[in-house]
């Protein structure tokens, strides 16, 4: 499939797949600025935990590439621009971690007394290899994963962890993607993903035009759906992964293990190593964002609870699949080992 | 709350409030014919499984009397609007058996050689009749429900089973106003009810109207806010429920009561004894209603599956509440019971 879900504008800045128009239309929109780019990650133009690493980070360089041009680009300049970026979205670890990457290599040449112009080409070098690792990330992932999905399976994921929040195959739809590469028949049903319905608008898109058979689902559908023998496996990303194998990803996520080992089903996880977070004993130290209550609609004279993701935890998941294989439980000391 | 879900309009005709426009606006229209009624529950401006069966009948009485006062009500005319009117909507229970009930009556005075303006008077009467049983076992409902709710207690509650689903002051919901009326603190989480949302809508409206704390959520946060100790007891409505004890009703009641158990929550169906099918013997028999594909709004090139109904076995179901007190498992001799 020929999308471009990121790219370098070769006049400088980025081009960003606006996702908050999908299904309906495929527009694109170019972002030259720290301010934009925190913006097109903020309202969720380009979303998906790896993405908006790649993103951000992309986003840090072409704008540092504009400083560099007239002569203002310093450290001070990269430590706003990064913890303004960062500041955006608090779950995924991915964006923290991407932005950590560039602050680090700006700092070294600037330590060095390197000039604005090589800091920037440093930034924008970075910046292409966190994109490059995550697509291989991603081709690893999707090779692991696709030995955890039998012949004639039927996945159920949730939101979207496809090409559209990667910058390559995806995480879990990697899987499916490599299965379907080997030869195996798979179907996806895809989770709605309320409230901003990644599952129905980005997954069903994505895998539509990749032409792998896709069912739309409310969330709540799940579970009669299990209960009907409808479903094979449940896959779904993660935002971040706690050091004891915790899992943090879109509201819904925790539900589904729950059903899922109800109904004797796998539940996995698919993510690269970027989205661990080794800091973190467990899953309630992951912050969890809150989206904005006018999402959900309700009477006024009601109030709304919208946490945009839950955690997981550990015992749930029947396995983890990595850029570096498929991890079992108990996950403390797979994880560990990640980071050797 | 002085709420007038449904009335008689003086001229002739039914007056409805149109529960598609919730909660921006409280918006009414007039029913007078058959073809009215029927689209008005088939656009599910009118719901609620045992609201539908008084909204049928009194829109079936109401256009018996036109047909009455132009001299051409018949036995076959009788016949033929029930059949058109139960045939809207397949799986609650209550339309069928409101309209056998409206059936009866005309049948027995046409074959008793009763003129049309009779047993036009008598459809009438025997609508109020429902609608007034009907106010009276949410009460009892209500009253038997309320004795389930711990002072200070959270419920979860899905989809709307309260004054906007039936003749009175609801199924579910009556419980919840019953605690409150006897001095209980009660508050309510409201899952949302995609895809038509009837919970963000019409609960948050039903109850903030009633001065009732009410937070909404989306369906799938149900599992992360249980497992935060913030939900006491699960309470729904039903649309059927078989002789078993196997429970209809709204897509995802099944899930939440997976998960209820999973995080030892009781989880109580409140319902009605118009709602008990005593001819199905378990819950696979009940016809489950497919709604449209464009409710999900997905990529085109997906396929939808938008089931409206799901059915939990009657082994998940920790108590029924009834008008005629709770029944606890093994339903079948209960159920059975409520008939004798």
């Amino acid at each position: 499939m020929d999308l471009r879900v990121i790219e370098w504008l070769p006049t400088g800045g980025v081009r960003l797949l606006d996702q908050t128009r999908l299904p309906a239309e495929e527009v694109y929109l170019e972002v030259g600025t720290v301010d934009e780019m925190a913006t097109a990650i903020q309202e969720l133009k380009v979303r998906g935990a790896p993405l908006i690493g790649i993103a951000a980070v992309m986003g840090l360089a072409a704008a540092a590439q504009g400083e560099a041009e007239r002569g203002t680009l310093t450290r001070e300049w990269v430590e706003a621009a990064a913890a303004r970026l960062a500041a955006v979205r608090p779950t995924a670890v991915n964006l923290s971690w991407a932005l950590d990457r560039a602050r680090r290599v700006a700092d070294e040449l600037f330590g060095s007394g390197a000039d604005g112009s090589a800091v920037a080409a440093a930034l924008t070098q970075e910046a292409q290899g966190i994109w490059d690792e995550d697509a291989a990330m991603c081709r690893a992932i999707g090779v692991a994963g696709a030995g955890l999905i039998p012949p004639g399976a039927t996945v159920l994921t949730h939101c979207n962890a496809g090409m559209l929040a990667t910058g390559g195959i995806g995480t879990a739809l990697a899987a499916v993607y490599v299965a379907l590469e080997q030869g195996k028949q798979v179907r996806v049903v895809a989770c709605e993903a309320r409230p901003l319905r990644q599952g129905a608008r980005l997954t069903t898109w994505e895998l539509a035009r990749s032409g792998v058979p896709v069912r739309a689902i409310v969330d709540s559908a799940a579970a009669s759906i299990m209960a009907q023998g409808g479903i094979d496996l449940v896959l779904t990303g993660a935002d971040r992964i706690a050091a004891n194998g915790d899992v943090a990803n879109k509201i819904g996520t925790y539900g589904l293990a729950v059903l899922a080992r109800a109904h004797a089903i796998p539940f996995y996880v698919a993510a690269p190593r970027s989205t661990f977070d080794p800091s973190l004993a467990s899953g309630d130290l992951i912050p969890i964002e809150q989206r904005p209550a006018a999402e959900l609609a309700a009477a006024s004279g009601a109030q709304v609870l919208n946490p945009a993701f839950d955690v997981t935890p550990a015992e749930w998941v029947t396995a983890i699949v990595t850029d570096r294989g498929v991890l079992e439980p108990p996950y403390g000391a797979a994880i560990e080992r990640l980071f050797e």
